[in-house]
């Protein structure tokens, strides 16, 4: 009976490792195909949305100061490339500030950082796991994976959304989009790699 | 008895899937640091034979018609850059000019595209699977991970090399390496994605 059930638990851990393979590779995929950029930002919502089993994945791009949303699971026609934070608001502005992953299993709504939307149904969700976009260049944005429910975060959810992080950045290399730096004034430090901080 | 056969052997797909997972995630650290191309090269190689349990991992970066040697996990001194093929020569001209997957798991040295390097040891190895290394420019290069067993190829494997691939030809990209464009009279079509090809 213990080994039945550790059976099935083998089962499913092999199926969501297969699952993650399987979302970097068809990242990978838009990384040498030549195509437009909004098309290949949205085919990566979604396939994070697919493969991440998530209610919401928002993608916001830095342009100068601010964080714009620009791709979305969800059709927030009137906010994308509309709704805009500054890298001092909310829990999104502090992952693109301080350049770190950040994962919250539980009432994200009630963290500090937290700020709200009153049009974005995600600010009531209770799971939020945030990676920062990063290049060669530095931040280039952050994505925001949400859960409904509460969803403790594994640690290979975690890599995973940062390796999309990363993957993203390239991306936005490749097709030649110019990162538009942050003013002078700034305290934005982009130096070494992304690190970890789980909040609960 | 029949359980635990089985459940050891979805222990060592899990470990697998993991590995291959993690081989992905670290060279994605590659493309996002700002370091020494030919660092970053070597650093993928020896990554591909630590998490793909090769034998040998020989990567060729092309220069117009040709393919040179460029990095390699053992220590070929003498050929690393002065070793080159054309694209018609040998598996790994084909697989660039096809840009396609080649997998052979047993005798590659008795394929008639086979072309023998007296001072190369692979020359011996049973098994070989190679992949173009491409971007949104075409064919860069192609990556060969070779055993000196017969080793039959899973889907993960090939699947997972055809991404190596891809990420290398972005690794370029990022690193602003010129792509040195074959002559005109070449018949290299640069068109779809790559295409699988498994003889045995």
């Amino acid at each position: 009976m213990v080994l039945v059930s550790r059976h099935k638990e083998l089962d499913q851990r092999l199926a969501r490792a297969e699952q993650q393979l399987r979302l970097l590779q068809r990242i990978s995929r838009y990384l040498v195909r030549e195509m437009n950029l909004q098309d290949a930002l949205n085919g990566v919502v979604t396939l994070v949305v697919e493969f991440m089993e998530c209610d919401s994945c928002l993608l916001y791009l830095r342009d100068g100061n601010e964080l714009v949303l620009r791709a979305s699971n969800t059709p927030h026609p009137a906010a994308v490339g509309k709704l805009k934070l500054t890298l001092n608001e909310g829990l999104t502005g502090w992952v693109a500030r301080e350049k770190r992953l950040l994962a919250i299993s539980r009432e994200a709504y009630h963290d500090p950082r937290f700020k709200s939307f009153s049009d974005l149904p995600e600010d009531t969700f209770e799971a939020f796991l945030s990676a920062p976009v990063i290049s060669r260049r530095g931040v280039e944005g952050v994505i925001n994976v949400q859960h409904r429910q509460p969803h403790p975060h594994t640690g290979f959810e975690m890599e995973l959304l940062t390796t999309v992080g990363e993957q993203l950045g390239c991306l936005l290399m490749l097709s030649g989009v110019e990162a538009k730096p942050a003013n002078e004034s700034s305290d934005l430090v982009l130096s070494s790699g992304p690190e970890r901080v789980r909040s609960s």
